[in-house]
């Protein structure tokens, strides 16, 4: 396991993550590194931007979100992972500490950014639906939905073969690939190494703290299959008394465990730090046979966590003056100073 | 609040939920009281019955569900209330405490029993699915679907217009009627007086913790709503370590305080007793101007707590020889000796 802590006692904070899961370095195809990063970095500079503004942390982590949502390289929103009919589902949910408001949908079909959808439940008190509903609802309030198709593209397509091949659904970046994966991986063509679940958490000038998360699933997975994105406790939680986090990784274990609410039990009633808390909710994950990873922000520091090989993950650290980017076990694959992360 | 206590050190227990919500003495018609009164005891027989031969408690928890899915009295299964579009859209979720394995579905509307479907996702590993995907899916193994017109009672069908009235979704057991409402009422037609979610919490010859859950939700609710009661660890969970929990209410502020592993962490993290446990997890959904009820089972104790004017409850206690029904504040409406319970 890998636990990274960032300190902060008051003031923005900012963790993004794209994902955790069983990844192969020799399966990452320049290209798509290059692209895969890229994207972390808008969408860790959307947020922080909206945050050294004065802006409000669910504004913030909304904002991460739909970067990766846009980014046709994670899986949420368009290039999310097909099912096993070839089709695109979506889950988001997102949650906001001060007034734990919580907004989530599962099943999305025609959403561009379903976190914008979550937040529409969440203000209207909502909180949780299945999303066909929520289609129609937006559609008739004039919002432009995307056909099904919109969201899909080509390399979705290809890893959706490749694990049909298997047999089976494939987790976020599964690495552990049959032979025609591996050929379809060495062709380019996504195999196995499917950039997973995407998820925020920020705290604002005010001390609030909110998180959102946003998910395609898992590639080939079953119809209807509903991840622990848009559950509420565990993909996503946020309460100001104690933390806010975004899971990702094996979807069943983090609803068996409600991973993202154990965390937040450790912290606020068993006086844990907030890395003790996200390490032993994970040890949990782990005894289920289920791997992943979390950012998480408490009221004075913040955390990336994951058992799996590597998470995409980003961070603005303002006590450092820095803002940084790693996939696999490094410390810092890019990075640079918090002042330039938004002058582009 | 209302907080009931078994104390029992080992041995089958079995607690049943009918739904909590302010329900009001006046508005509840007699044959509708007799009718609820017996289904509760035919719930409560029929997983005691299994208990008491040796059977398991995952089994004997989804046996009572199942009583009250089957009765039309009650709110899940047959009888489930209508949503905005008069259409019934069912939840239901079950646990096993000592595999921690889960089984969840939500938006069902041609499941005669969403907990038995739910047991099919927990053996299968698949743990959370929307409905129609499941229905297809056991439709294909030849399991006989109903059409969705089955499912609506004429009670519910009145209770609906009534709800059209006030223009608001009501809670389970709403009491706080307008004057179509109460007229509806008067005339025998529902009203708000809604029986509610139903569910079971076992424990077995072995030690072993099981809960289920099962609801159609709240009348004129929006279509695609999920409420709590497919969330584990909102309405539903169970692990042999601390408690097995089933609850029932206001779903939305169940769902943001996470509440049945609330309940779970306090008493595994914090060391507190179940009642207490309970108690402080249901302050918590008060806090959120939320109310309702849980049934809870502990390795040495059984509680039965709510903090709504009501909940239809049942408990078969081993350690006093009897069994126990109420609905109101009374201690105890009916009862007997537990022999005789599975006598009939």
């Amino acid at each position: 396991m890998q636990v990274k802590e960032l300190s902060a006692e008051r003031g923005p904070l900012l963790l993004v993550h794209g994902g955790a899961g069983p990844l192969r370095a020799d399966l990452t195809r320049d290209e798509l590194l290059r692209g895969r990063v890229a994207g972390l970095r808008q969408a860790l500079a959307a947020g922080w931007r909206l945050l050294a503004a004065g802006g409000s942390a669910l504004d913030a982590a909304q904002a991460a979100v739909e970067v990766l949502e846009d980014h046709p390289l994670y899986n949420a929103g368009r290039g999310s992972v097909l099912n096993a009919l070839g089709r695109v589902e979506m889950d988001a949910s997102l949650m906001c500490g001060r007034t734990r408001k919580a907004g989530a949908l599962c099943g999305a079909r025609r959403l561009r950014n379903p976190i914008r959808a979550a937040r529409r439940l969440l203000e209207e008190g909502r909180v949780f639906s299945e999303a066909c509903a929520i289609e129609a609802w937006l559609s008739a309030q004039g919002e432009t939905l995307k056909p099904p198709a919109w969201f899909i593209t080509e390399d979705r397509v290809a890893q959706l073969e490749a694990a049909r091949g298997t047999g089976r659904a494939l987790l976020d970046h599964e690495g552990e690939l049959d032979r025609r994966s591996r050929r379809a991986a060495r062709l380019g063509l996504g195999g196995g190494d499917d950039a997973g679940t995407v998820g925020a958490v920020a705290r604002d000038l005010a001390g609030d703290l909110a998180a959102g998360t946003s998910s395609g699933g898992m590639t080939n997975k079953l119809p209807g299959r509903i991840g622990d994105s848009p559950v509420i406790g565990a993909g996503t939680y946020a309460d100001n008394q104690s933390l806010a986090l975004s899971a990702t990784g094996v979807g069943e274990a983090f609803i068996r465990t409600v991973f993202a609410h154990e965390a937040e039990a450790r912290v606020r009633l068993a006086g844990q730090g907030l890395a003790e808390a996200c390490g032993a909710a994970l040890e949990r994950v782990a005894s289920l046979g289920g791997e992943g990873g979390c950012v998480a922000l408490g009221r004075r520091e913040g955390v990336l966590a994951f058992n799996s090989q590597g998470m995409y993950r980003a961070w603005a650290d303002p006590a450092a003056g820095r803002w940084g980017l790693a996939i696999f076990q490094e410390e810092v694959l890019e990075g640079g100073r918090l002042q330039e992360l938004t002058a582009d």
